[in-house]
């Protein structure tokens, strides 16, 4: 059940076995019948339920039955880029406006130059000269000849051009060496645009080469497709915008859609306008949305998940408008409201990043494009298989996301081919409910039926790319976290890397996805893998500064009063620490287990390098594991206990692959990487 | 030798057999030794020679080596989507910041609802409420829980969370009827980014989803790149910018360079910025250069293909920077010059604009680019068949821009298939020297050996699309140009119409390129061509308003002392009035080439449906053949001829084509697409 819930926190009915009825617009604040959580407080009758989804289909029909578009508008040509012509532009002037030589040349009568060539040149008295940018001040009459220059008017008289090395000068007399017809190294007015004529069509998108006939004819103006403004109103009395304070003991994080979205809005061609950040304030949020109505041609409501938060919104838009729709059968991004706010369309997102944003693309962006005139990008797809096998029976569709590895050119194992499906794996990435971080790790999105019961490994599916321009990274690695690390994967061209512990990294390795996996301490490695090089790193215990407690080993954590925080049964500093308290177990006979009873805080485990450390900082433990350029990077305290190797392991099937060349010739010469880092050495 | 001029009027030597020397940067102003052109005033010896070009590889080398960078910036999280990072992002919080509820529900020791299940549910007592964004100020102690809800602080002593569904109350007293395991449904301080972990790398582009995670982060403002600033100076005594007034007996044209190029530079990542326009004035091009070297990461110089505005640049550059190469073998765009001009990088670009545009695509927007940390585009190619054979010996390596069609599935005839190279033709778009119209009728270009000869007619070709996001038209007309058309095109999706008169369409519609031709007036159509419906437009004498001459027909003409402006022979108006002639000659009884002789200006042509009228209108005719729509539209005089057909034909292959079918329903029920047009009628 747990995943019901990445679409927010008013979403919590699928497959639990309980009917709580559900709710529609006119159906509103009394549920008593809902049963067993019918008087839980601000669970209660107010919450909503989400039961009779919408198919994805109903739901992109009520969003383009609202009406989002904008006026069209004026604007500089110097201003037009990538905008859209509202009306179709004809030519109002001729280009060229005047009959053009194409040549440096003399222009003549072309009758006078029959039957010349090398042999028998025509002999034409030279009349004048003609440049370009300037009236022509001579008349060409049968007999004679004018200087001109390319781009330059031709004068009156004259019918075709002879190219300057087809002739020579002696005097006032220009020979010509070859015969023109008329017409010929001339531009005739008009050849390239005639006054009058189609030039471009409404709805052309106008890129440099649109701007480039635009100017051909003069115009510094031209009258575009209005962007549609859409509002972005947020909600939840938790977030915070990014930028101000953050008190976490409240339990405020920082609100990702709004920015998010306002991004999204951007890059759909359309005008973002974020509004203030309202709390779980109904008249606030009141008072925001109807502002936002009537400066927008669509309001989104996007923020919180929590139930409070999405009640008021739903409830403002019962008051204020109308709602055309509330829940759609996507994964994620159930949760979504379609309506009116006033003369304004309206789209309520869900809560979680990752729904909204879903919710977003797959929806709203299409619509604003469309208002904008913006063509629906190419879709961009990419074939793959699927590294891993992943169980789905939800009944909803879902855009899964999911990232891309390469596995490229085949090594000396054979284990990957060139180019063809086969050569691009595709793994879910799913966080979890709100995680943010699926954000930049996921490429795409696989579209899985609702009838698909599970994606076996191996079988071939079909990568939407987030943007044409997604390309999958160059060398994808998982493991132990270390500052050394973040310092290498900064000199590759464009890595992934997940910090899953050294224990998650070689799992996953064995498991063939990623191209390699960085293994810390005492860790049994797959014999296959490819070692690629490494480092050493000093571990130990951090402490607060100046180390008041004195703590001098793992000892004093069993024997005093002390708070422990510990690292992630997968983190390589983990095992170092597991080992060593083995060894002083067995030092003072007594049974591992009993010692680390003993450890207050043990079990207390946080997911990153820094982040004991950080525990340790902050006054919320004494002690916790950790590298001495920790301690010293946060002004901590540290006590030694040896060092580990950090081993860089690839993949056998991927050493060929031009990115793991990358890592590996890095490998081979980073001292200067670990410089500044405390307790760090090369191999 | 004609093709040869379309980089500009600075380039006039290949192939002509005469060896004028190479001139290096070094060896200017006196070239005595030239031959037969040294002395043609200002064809002379400052005229700068391109012999020694430089390959396109070297070109590239050239601009890489120059250093167009510029300092990376601060900027507001609002601004940052397209920037790209300039440094390493790493978390300074940990994401979320608390231990987090991810579903509603109740917040327990895990240890004290083991074995509980519906049979056998634990009893807690209900010790307080934490909603989210509150401070928790309740304790679990064992034997309790807390009601909480999603994104709530998990509080003291709880380790897990029990979903309500799960859940029964009644009174103080919560019946839980299911297990969880310690850590169930709580997100943990960390879990999606922990502090100190590496965010995102260097070189990050940031899109939306990036935008996300930095939001997460607290991030409001961001270091990026710096956009390079690139200097746009234009040059040209004959150019004006768009917006300014034309004087097309001066030879004037508008700057078609800047604004194009300039869009060029956004599109690529760069800051454009436009200096005013220089004419080719030695002092001010070179004030220009410099004040825009000292301002500017990169500058350009475009505009005029005039000799003299082409030389007074390179003299400039000469003088005050550095030139590194000059002249490069490609066609378009052979006289590029690369170097420097004080700190700043600089490229001169061909004067013509097909020539600029190809050389700043090539050479120029992969070196802004870069130095933004933009990624190059994915490469966004179409596989293709010519439909034409394309002549090609010119020893350079060629950018030949082509328009692309699609077969569209087969129709009755067979002549499609639906997919693969087979479905799309390539054609070349070669208007010859300075046309802009190339610029939108091309959707990418081919690149062609220098060593190739020809490309023969069916003969498979990549074509590289401008962007990614080119398509070809959904439908490809030939034919007459008329306003009546204009409009039906208007309502097409993606149509692509050349107006190269009946004849013209026709001609092209039986070599199979075109989707469809329109013809005017008695010309002789393919048998096999699809009618797919058309109207009728009256035709006859376009006069000045008030008709001062008195004209009552074609025997006015040729009678009186008449200036006449024709359409050229690819109109249908021309052959309809070809044909009235016949009949006069024939009704008078002398020879049509005698009636013709005597008719000033009969072989006077111009291009498009309104030009004889507004030649007439301007006063630079008494009469012209055109239309009663377009008299009245220019407020002239007219003088009725009759009514000439035009039909829209449809090459047999494509009916089945959507862009084609949607042509013929247009078709069908089009009078109101007619309505205001004076003279036109139905079917």
């Amino acid at each position: 059940m747990s995943d019901e819930r990445d679409d927010g926190g008013n979403d919590r009915h699928d497959g639990d076995g309980h009917d709580h009825g559900a709710v529609d617009a006119g159906d509103h604040g009394d549920h008593g019948d809902h049963g067993d959580h019918g008087d839980h407080g601000d669970h209660g009758p107010d919450r909503k339920e989400f039961r009779d989804l919408a198919t994805p289909e109903a739901a992109h029909e009520a969003i383009a039955s609202l009406d989002l578009a904008s006026d069209p508008e004026s604007v500089p040509l110097a201003e037009a880029r990538g905008r859209v012509l509202a009306e179709r532009v004809d030519a109002d002037l001729d280009v060229p406006g005047f009959d053009r030589a194409s040549m440096d040349g003399y222009a003549v009568r072309a009758r006078d130059t029959f039957g010349a060539d090398e042999a028998d040149p025509a002999r034409l008295e030279l009349a004048g000269v003609v440049h370009a940018g300037a009236e022509p001040e001579v008349t060409v009459e049968s007999g004679t000849c004018a200087e001109i220059s390319t781009g330059a008017v031709m004068p009156d008289g004259a019918d075709a051009v002879v190219m300057v090395e087809r002739t020579s000068q002696s005097g006032d007399t220009i020979e010509i060496r070859t015969a023109v017809t008329p017409g010929e190294h001339v531009m005739f007015a008009g050849a390239d645009v005639a006054a009058g004529a189609r030039a471009l069509g409404p709805g052309t998108e106008l890129t440099p080469r649109e701007v480039g006939l635009l100017s051909a004819l003069g115009r510094d103006e031209v009258t575009v497709r209005g962007k549609p403004t859409v509002g972005v109103v947020s909600t939840g009395d938790e977030l915070v915008r990014p930028g101000g304070e953050l008190h976490s003991e409240r339990g405020q994080i920082y609100d990702v859609n709004s920015y998010t979205v306002a991004a999204g809005i951007e890059e759909a061609g359309g005008e973002p306008r974020l509004y203030p950040h309202a709390g779980d304030d109904y008249e606030e949020m009141e008072r925001l949305l109807v502002e936002a109505s009537e400066e927008c041609d669509l309001v989104l409501s996007s923020g919180s998940t929590s139930a409070s938060a999405v009640d008021v919104v739903y409830r403002v838009i019962e008051a204020r408008g109308d709602l055309l729709l509330h829940g759609v059968a996507v994964k994620p991004g159930k949760p979504m409201l379609v309506g009116r706010v006033g003369e304004s369309a309206y789209v309520g997102l869900p809560g979680y990043p990752v729904s909204a944003l879903t919710i977003f693309r797959t929806f709203v962006a299409p619509a604003i494009r469309e208002a904008a005139g913006k063509p629906e990008p190419r879709t961009a797809t990419v074939a793959g298989t699927m590294a891993v096998r992943e169980r789905y029976a939800e009944g909803r569709m879902r855009l899964m996301p999911v990232g891309l590895v390469e596995r490229g050119p085949a090594g000396p194992d054979g284990g990957g081919d060139a180019a063809g499906a086969g050569n691009v794996l595709v793994y879910p990435v799913d966080k979890g409910s709100g995680a943010t971080t699926s954000l930049v790790e996921a490429d795409g999105v696989v579209v899985v039926d609702p009838d698909t019961e599970y994606l076996a490994e191996g079988e071939a599916v079909e990568v939407q790319l987030f943007s044409p321009d997604v390309r999958p990274p160059t060398a994808f690695g998982v493991g132990e976290d270390d500052p050394a690390l973040s310092r290498l994967l900064d000199r590759l061209d464009r890595p992934r890397y997940l910090p899953a512990g050294s224990r998650g990294g070689l799992r996953r390795l064995r498991d063939g996805v990623p191209d390699f996996a960085v293994a810390a301490g005492p860790i049994e490695r797959d014999p296959d893998a490819v070692d690629l090089g490494g480092w050493t790193r000093e571990w130990g215990l951090v402490v607060p500064a100046g180390n008041p407690d004195d703590v001098t080993g793992i000892g004093d954590l069993a024997d005093r009063e002390l708070r422990f925080v510990n690292r992630d049964a997968n983190s390589g500093l983990r095992t170092s620490l597991g080992n060593a308290v083995a060894d002083l177990a067995a030092e003072r006979g007594v049974d591992r287990h009993e010692l680390v009873e003993a450890i207050d805080g043990f079990d207390r485990s946080v997911r990153a390098h820094e982040s004991p450390a950080r525990r340790v900082f902050g006054g919320d433990a004494d002690a916790g594991p950790g590298l001495r350029a920790t301690a010293e990077k946060l002004g901590a305290g540290f006590v030694s206990l040896g060092e580990q190797d950090v081993r860089v392991l690839a993949n056998p099937g991927r050493v060929e692959k031009p990115g793991v060349i990358e890592l590996r010739e890095v490998l081979r010469d980073f001292d200067d990487v670990l410089e500044g880092l405390a307790g760090y050495g090369g191999e």
